[in-house]
């Protein structure tokens, strides 16, 4: 019976946790329902609660405005070939502000970067001098 | 002897066309020098010619700015593993005006986007309808 | 005629080959029938006998068991974005004994370290000198 | 004055959080210094706070042990091709117990599924219903 | 009225545009239609003609016939997993000649590389003196 | 003492299995030394015998040559940023006839077709019926 009452409260538990994420996603971003990501990373919460920490505190308005944010998700998201995630961060960057033509643009620099990276790869490119200079290195604490 | 002259003439032009492209880039970025990139493509004047007006032309600033191009260029690059490219636009983003600050964020941006999207993957998370319905799709062409 | 019967006897050959292969599949793993991936690379004899030797050694028992083999087949495919992969070695895996509380584990193990590997390579970190010192080289033969 | 003071305030807060960060990296690990990742990461603070909260929640025994944690965190980190993440993993792994036998297992399945991924790119292998039905789909909330 | 006027007049010319690139394809190709990837990329006048001058440009015959090229083009989208461009690329194969076996033995490359590559990385190999050596480094120009 | 003698008896094994291959390589490319990427993988000589016999299998001249096989192994390095394969296969490539042209044409395809595949994942673009026609699918066994 103990084990019986401790699986249920388990089961609660993990549900309680899921709905106090969902709603904290609702609020924040004034919507009636969580996506899908969400309804699917919720088979586990501690990866839910995690995820959704993380994915709050690195987009919030900070030294970069959120639609910076959302076209470097986007770029990522590109370069990785992540359909789930190119569909969601793209409409999510239109919603912050993202015009076609600053798709566009967006676009055009994932796709030379793309390509010139493997330019560098290919040619064996070694690092320039002041681009090794110009690199901060580790923190510089006292 | 025609040979001779013709593959000395080819080989003018291939110095030629560096030439030009090279003084371009100088005079473009303001510096002595070009980088290394730009060095190992030489290699193949078509190749050097075609790379350096796609990036000349992509990089412009227009409804993006130039350091949000740079740090679209460090997100993809550094989501490749380019090592060369890593070094070299994070040095042209700190020029263009990238703090510490924005660079951290850049960072917190980039490393969440390749979780997340591993995450999307492994969990199958299908495309929810409000993502498919928010794709312009193809050009709309009267 | 020489011509026809050769075309019939590689068409034969082509045929026994892939019947092998499937029969010694259905064998080992005790199902009736070979999945998707098998039936299409029996398009090349030579490349499906060759991988499925291949899979078959490598995947067997031996210093690691099975289970944790399929994790990091999860693992691999995960990172690649390989929905084919992912959904058939996540069955596998969940056959071989996976539960849903291994697989959030193993899914924030991945969606970790895809985000760590990124800021290594941003923050360009180089490598500290014990684990050097830790890396066996090349082997060590008498 | 007040800038000068709220300044040095900021400095010292960087500091202080570095150095707790530090100090329960060496704790929990029982090393002397933490190794140049995190190092490098404490150019900023919060990155370095969620980073290593989140490394040492996801890296703990629980589900999976941590040998089978470290191995999946190789073959990630071999599969992005990210040196630094190679290095630092094999050694931990190494120090979990991973055997030259183990090592050489999980290479073998870290090449045979990127080898296998790409084949199933490559002949467009439509995933079985079978693999379909396995999936568990959306978290079941009563 | 102006504005309106200088409205059209973008539209048009965003209408022209497209039109002049897609009649080149056509021509080009002697196709009836473009296929959808150009109809994307029409909502960026400035990417389509771009991307279809270096298309044209990079696929021509030159040092290697055409179906090399797209055999390397596939080889690429393969390994990257780009679903469209494996399905494009290797349609444009078949119609340049690639038969079944040619396609068996790319796939066989392909594969072999993505597990080899994999191998290098995870033990650490260090490159050969003789192939630094054999590096033609950057351009000798006189 | 038995345990001694099958100790040692297992090691000349090791070495054994590991000479034969040696031996092998040297006798196939008619070198004098095998390069690194094998000495390390005889540290385990099951992946060792297995990886050179598919090496030696899938790049045996076929349906392409080896100049062709050697630069989809380039083209494949290059995309995936394996320093040490880059080097390796460029130097094979290169020994097998590939001329500086053909480099450059290769890399620009290669730099090509990763730009194009991030594009089409970015503007997300359906798959045309008239290549999903094209797709052979499953091997046709009477």
């Amino acid at each position: 019976m103990a084990a019986s009452k401790s699986k249920k409260t388990a089961a609660t538990s993990h549900q309680d946790r899921v709905k106090a994420v969902f709603d904290d996603i609702k609020a924040s971003r004034n919507v009636p329902d969580v996506n899908n990501f969400w309804k699917h990373l919720a088979r586990d919460p501690a990866l839910l609660e995690r995820t959704w920490a993380g994915v709050k505190e690195v987009m919030a308005p900070g030294a970069l405005d959120p639609l910076v944010k959302e076209m470097i998700y986007v770029a990522v998201s590109v370069t990785n070939g992540c359909g789930y995630c190119i569909a969601s961060h793209s409409a999510s960057a239109r919603k912050a502000g993202m015009t076609e033509a600053m798709f566009g643009e967006l676009m055009a620099v994932v796709g030379m970067a793309n390509e010139t990276n493997r330019l560098a790869n290919g040619y064996r490119v070694p690092i320039d001098e002041m681009f090794e200079k110009a690199d901060p290195g580790p923190a510089k604490l006292p």
